[in-house]
C-alpha cells in the first residue's frame, strides 16, 4: 500500500464530491438497483472477502487482541449473508430525496416547494466492525450521497475486499467509483487533514467509542454528528405497575449492557420504594446485575454499594446500575436534567398527567412512557435503517435514518413574478 | 461597564441555559404574550432607547464612519415602531415548538412520534443593526430558546437599552432574564470563550459580512450555521420569454443590488444572445449598471469590460454584473455548479424540461423557475420571518425561520413492551 499525502486525501475528496454529483442524480429505481447490485458483488467476492478478514484476525491475534475485540472484527459465511441482506434491505426502503416537505401557493402567485436533497459527502470514522463498510456505505449512497470511510487498522484488508466489490457495482452503474472512497492512509494527520476539508466534506460521523468521537469533534472543522454516550434512566413513578417497571428495568438494563440504550440509572418514587425496590433487588441479582445505591434505596437492597456522583454520570455499558428513590416526579427531573446525556429516558407510570409532565420537561433525544429504552434504535423506531444517533441538537438528535442524510431545499416556479 | 472575564461568559452561559429550560415550558399561549410585552416593553423604553441610540451616533460620528453604516446605526421613532411591529409579527406566527411531524404505531404497538422542541442556546453574533437585537432574540424566545447576543462595539449603548426593555418583560412573565443575555464585554478573546462552550451554546448564528462569518466558523467549537456569500445566477435559456427574463435581469440586480439574494452573473444561451442582450444591456445601463462579459457576449453589449474568473466568482453587491454566453443548458448548470455559493439561481424558460433539468441538476440552497432572486428571503417564501441564511447543507439549507430554531426529537408511548 502507498501511503497517501495530505493532498492525496484533497484529491481523493474531490473525485468523491465529483462522483457524489452523479448519485445526486439517479432515480431511485437506479438506486435501488445499484445497491441490490452492490450485495450481489459481495456475495460473488466472499472468498476473497473472508481471506482478507483471516488476514486481519491474524494481525490481531499476533498483536494479542482480546476476544470481544476479535468478535467484532470476524466474518463468516453467515455475517456476510447478513451483510448482503442489509444491503437489500437498504434497496427497499423509501428513497428521501426528492420528497416534498413543504407546497404552498403565496400571495403573488409563487409556488413555494421544500425538497429533500442529499447532503452532498459524507465521511464515516469508525474502528473495527467491518460490516460498517458496508452498512455505511448503502444507506450514503440510498440517499445520493458520496461516502469516505476511514476505519481502524485492524480491518483494513476486510474493508479495502468489501470496498472493492462495492466500487465494481458502482462502475457497472455508470458511476464513478470514487462515489465510495475508503481511506487507506490510516495516520492520523491523514484523518486530521479529512476533518479539516470543510469545502469538500459536508458531514462527519465517528462511530465507536467516546475517546474517537471526541478526538473528531475536538479537531473538526467539518460539520460532526456527535453521539457522546448513553446514560439512559428508568423513573419508577409512585403510579407505576409494579410488574410493568419490573420487565421495562430487566429488558432496559440486561438485555445487552454493552449497547448505548440500554439503562444506566433507576430512579424510584419513595411511595413505590418498599414495593418495588425488593423486587427490582431479586430480579437483578439473579441476573447478576451489580447495584450502587443512595443510602434510602439501600435499605431496601441486599448487597448494594453506596453510590458516588461519579456512579450517576458513568455509562457502565455493564452489568452495573445506579439506584436513588427521590421524593417526587420532580426530583427524578431534576436529577434526570443534571445528569442526562440526553440520549434515552423512560417513565414507568400509569398516571397520564405524570407521564405527560415527564414528556415535557425532558429534552432528550428519546423520551419513552412504558416503553423499554432498548427501543431506542433506528430499526425499532421504524427508521428502517440507522447510520447513527445523534446526542447533540443539531440536524438530527437521536436515532439517525436515511432522511438524516438529506436537507430541505427550496424551489421556487413562478411566471416572471418580480419583488419591486 | 465592568470587563467580563472568561468565566463570566461561562457563568452568563450557564444562566442563559438554566433559563432557556424555563422558556422551553411556555405554552404558545404565554410565548405569544411575552412577545407582545416584549413589543411593548420596547415602546415604553422608547425615549430611553433613542437616547442610547444618540450617544453611539454621537461616537460613530466621532469616529468619522461613513454614512451608510450611521444610516444602519440609526434608530428613529419611526424605526423603533417598525421593530415593536416586527415583534408582534413574531408574536402572531405559528409556535413550531411541539409540531409533532411523524406519528407512526409499530407492529408490536408502541407509538413513535417526532416532535419538535427547542434547540437550546442560541448565541447571535452580529454587526451594526440595532434592530437585529430585538428581531433575533424574538424569533429565538418564540421557538422557546435562550439567546445570548453578541453585537457590534458601535452598537453598545443602543443594544443594551433594547435588552434592559426586553429582560423586564421576560422577568413579568416569570422567565429568568438570562434567557436573553446580552454580552456586555465586547472583547474578541470573550467571543473566542463564548464560541468554545459546546456543552452550552446548541448553535452559533453569525450575521454580517463574509469576514465576519469566517473568523466565526474558523474559531467555533459550538455548531455554526455559515452564510457565506450569494453569488446568485440568472440563466436565460433558448426557450425563455424575453420579456419575463428582462424583468427577471432587472428585478434582480437592480432592486437592492447589497442584498444577498441580488443577481451577480447572468447566463445567456448562445440562441437567445443576439435579441436577449442588446435589450438587457439597455435595461441595465438605463439604471447605471457596470457589465462584465465574456468575449461572444460582447458583441452585443456596447460598453462591457472583460470578464474575468474573479468577475464570475464575485459578490459584487453593487450595481455590476458578470455576463457569458453558453452554448446549452448543460454549459449554464457546469457554469454554475464550478461558480455557486450554493445560494439562489434562476433559469428563464418557457420550456418545462429545461426547468426541470435545471431544478434537479442543481443543488443550490433555492432553486427558481420564472421567479426573481430577490425571493429567496424567509419573509417572501412564507417562513413568517427570517433568522438568517444557510449556505451550508447540514440542519438548515437556504433562508431559515423559527422551524431552523428547533429539532424534532422522538416521544415513544407504550404499555409495557420490551425488546427481549
Amino acid at each position: 500500500m502507498v501511503a497517501s499525502s495530505p493532498s492525496d486525501i484533497r484529491a481523493q475528496a474531490l473525485a468523491c464530491r465529483d462522483a457524489a454529483q452523479q448519485l445526486a442524480q439517479l432515480s431511485s429505481t437506479a438506486k435501488a438497483a445499484l445497491l441490490e447490485a452492490m450485495a450481489a458483488a459481495l456475495e460473488a467476492d466472499a472468498d476473497a472477502i473472508l481471506a482478507a478478514n483471516a488476514r486481519d484476525l491474524a494481525a490481531a491475534s499476533e498483536k494479542g487482541v482480546g476476544t470481544a475485540m476479535l468478535d467484532r472484527l470476524a466474518l463468516n459465511p453467515q455475517r456476510l449473508a447478513g451483510i448482503a441482506a442489509a444491503l437489500r434491505e437498504v434497496a427497499a426502503l423509501p428513497d428521501p430525496v426528492g420528497t416534498i416537505t413543504r407546497d404552498d401557493v403565496r400571495p403573488n402567485g409563487i409556488r413555494v416547494q421544500k425538497v429533500r436533497v442529499p447532503l452532498g459527502v459524507i465521511a464515516m470514522i469508525y474502528e473495527a466492525r467491518p460490516n460498517v463498510t458496508a452498512d455505511a456505505a448503502a444507506l450514503c449512497i440510498k440517499a445520493g450521497n458520496g461516502v469516505i470511510l476511514r476505519g481502524g487498522s485492524e480491518a483494513i484488508h476486510s474493508n479495502t475486499a468489501i470496498a472493492a466489490a462495492l466500487k465494481r457495482a458502482l462502475r457497472e452503474a455508470g458511476v464513478a467509483d470514487a462515489a465510495l472512497t475508503l481511506v487507506d492512509d490510516l495516520r492520523r494527520e491523514t484523518m486530521l487533514e479529512l476533518l479539516q476539508l470543510n469545502d469538500l466534506v459536508d458531514l462527519a460521523i465517528p462511530r465507536g467509542g467516546e475517546g474517537l468521537i471526541r478526538f473528531v469533534a475536538e479537531h473538526a472543522r467539518v460539520p460532526v454528528i456527535k453521539h457522546y454516550k448513553g446514560v439512559c434512566h428508568l423513573y419508577v413513578d409512585r403510579a407505576a405497575d409494579v410488574e410493568r417497571a419490573l420487565a421495562l428495568l430487566v429488558d432496559g438494563k440486561c438485555s445487552r449492557p454493552s449497547a448505548c440504550n440500554s439503562l444506566e440509572t433507576l430512579l424510584v418514587h419513595a411511595d413505590s420504594a418498599a414495593t418495588f425496590l425488593p423486587l427490582a433487588d431479586a430480579a437483578l441479582r439473579a441476573r447478576g446485575v451489580q447495584l450502587r445505591a443512595d443510602d434510602r434505596a439501600r435499605q431496601w437492597l441486599t448487597d448494594a454499594q453506596p453510590a458516588t456522583d461519579e456512579d450517576y454520570a458513568a455509562e457502565y455499558l455493564d452489568l452495573v446500575i445506579a439506584v436513588r428513590v427521590v421524593d417526587d416526579l420532580e426530583q427524578a427531573l431534576a436529577h434526570i436534567q443534571q445528569y442526562s446525556s440526553d440520549h434515552t429516558e423512560v417513565i414507568a407510570t400509569e398516571d397520564p398527567q405524570a407521564a405527560e409532565r415527564f414528556v415535557h420537561a425532558l429534552r432528550s433525544a428519546v423520551v419513552m412512557v412504558n416503553a423499554s429504552s432498548r427501543f431506542s434504535d433506528g430499526g425499532e423506531l421504524g427508521l428502517g435503517a440507522e447510520i447513527g444517533i445523534s446526542t447533540t441538537r443539531l440536524h438530527a438528535y437521536g436515532p439517525m435514518g436515511l432522511e438524516a442524510l438529506t436537507v430541505e431545499r427550496f424551489v421556487v416556479r413562478g411566471e416572471g413574478q418580480t419583488r419591486a
